[in-house]
């Protein structure tokens, strides 16, 4: 690309560590191809850091940032403005700058639907779906499943009491359509049983633990689609496991893919080239 | 060059406005053509947000900044440390970070004399100059003149209180060579018949006053050196007079050159490609 000049408009990543972000090359790729002065630009900043780093760039030619972990929830209150899903969400991975003022958006929900939407064509609306944990990544998608209208979102987690609160949360804030479900194999059979998506949003499977599953794959039928926000490997165990049973799958490679242009589009105002980040998103997995 | 990660250490340059700056295609291309993992970014701040911009960069993954109009003063005040020259000078154009800490150089005066000593293979100790000017590029001229022991500094502003005041400087900081000049044509021509290096540190000649002239070039002589800071154009109108006269001529490309090429050798402790960088600045003017 072209070394950056004053007129460049930049986009920050803030996160640590970030060695292995696929953010940066899958945005840099798009600006790249369709010819945009922008620049993105990957800034390991740590908790103490964070202020003054985000109120730097505030100041600098910054057309927005994305954040990832740890400072998702953290950067919050260094905002104008929260996105209504961002703030039942709780949390925030991009930013836009606009007029001097700082909007947050969370796109990691929409990244996920939209992947299940053009990948698995599965609708959101009026379906059933159970997902596995209650972390971050588990309140983003169960939010932004209860904005898109879903029939139910069974959330069961090992700690039923996260499970209970991010529920209510949903119940409360969105719409009653949530409920916990125990961390045992008699109440996930029967919740599995009353779904049509399956969602794994815990680690469980993750490079280098490969052999763990979040659930027991018996319970999975024909007529799921199972989804995994895991994406190293590509193809977990549980997706493997689904794939056998004749199950629809949908690896988590897309909800990476689709939350990065959820933000680029939010950033510049431009639609990417998808396929374009899917192959550099590829092309980062390849090398792990 | 490659887009930016998470690697790459960026050197800032902080002022306003750098529409034309000649910098940052310098830095980079020589980034570029050595393999280097750095980016040079432009970044116009106001005044007012030079203390945010300049703390935010500082916890990123920054080598350093330039820092040119209007900050080269104003800056100073968020540094840890100032090099000896800087300091004496009273203006920085250089800031290194280094284990957490800002040290500020000016690299402005060693420029010039570089380019004096590289281009017109004229060495400064025991040489006496005649300075027109003694605004900031002035100061830091004199300045590093005296530091390399020169032997005489004349210096000749049309506000003489200014030539007094910073001879008064050099002297009490450094070293007792310098001497205010009355801005008379009596005066100019005594104090430049006893100087070797003539140096126009005023912008009288700039683009697009091109006509007017810092001093009578009748009392230049072929045995002067004349210099002018003045860039654009490339051949001011006092060097054509003193080329006329068989005088030495140094441009004021070389002094922007040299500049930067010392600034790039401590944000990076690595040698510029010093034709490279003189290439892209040339492109610049060529461009204006």
């Amino acid at each position: 690309m072209n070394p950056p000049t004053v007129t460049t408009r930049l986009v920050a990543l803030l996160g640590t560590p970030l060695g292995h972000s696929v953010s940066p090359p899958m945005h840099n790729r798009v600006y790249q191809m369709l010819g945009m002065d922008y620049c993105y630009l990957p800034i390991e900043v740590s908790e103490e850091d964070l202020g003054a780093v985000f109120t730097g760039l505030s100041k600098m030619n910054v057309a927005g940032c994305n954040v990832t972990i740890p400072h998702k929830v953290n950067v919050m209150k260094y905002l104008d403005e929260l996105d209504p899903v961002a703030e039942n969400i709780g949390a925030v991975n991009t930013i836009c700058f606009t007029a001097g003022r700082a909007k947050g958006y969370n796109t990691d929900g929409l990244g996920f639907i939209t992947s299940l939407e053009e990948e698995s064509r599965t609708q959101v609306e009026n379906r059933r779906f159970f997902v596995v944990g209650a972390g971050g990544a588990a309140k983003a998608i169960c939010m932004t499943l209860a904005h898109r209208r879903a029939a139910k979102i069974y959330i069961c987690n090992r700690t039923l009491e996260k499970a209970a609160a991010l529920a209510d949360r949903i119940n409360s804030r969105v719409t009653n359509c949530s409920e916990p479900v125990l961390y045992s194999p008699t109440a996930q059979k029967k919740a599995i049983a009353e779904s049509d998506v399956i969602i794994n949003c815990t680690s469980l499977g993750m490079y280098p633990d490969v052999s763990s599953l979040p659930l027991d794959p018996s319970f999975i039928t024909s007529r799921h689609v199972v989804a995994d926000i895991v994406y190293n490997p590509r193809l977990t165990r549980l997706l493997k496991e689904a794939e056998k049973r004749g199950a629809g799958i949908l690896p988590g490679l897309g909800m990476l893919v689709y939350q990065g242009a959820a933000a680029f589009k939010l950033f510049t105002g431009v639609d990417p080239l998808v396929d374009e980040m899917y192959a550099e998103a590829s092309k980062m997995m390849d090398k792990k």
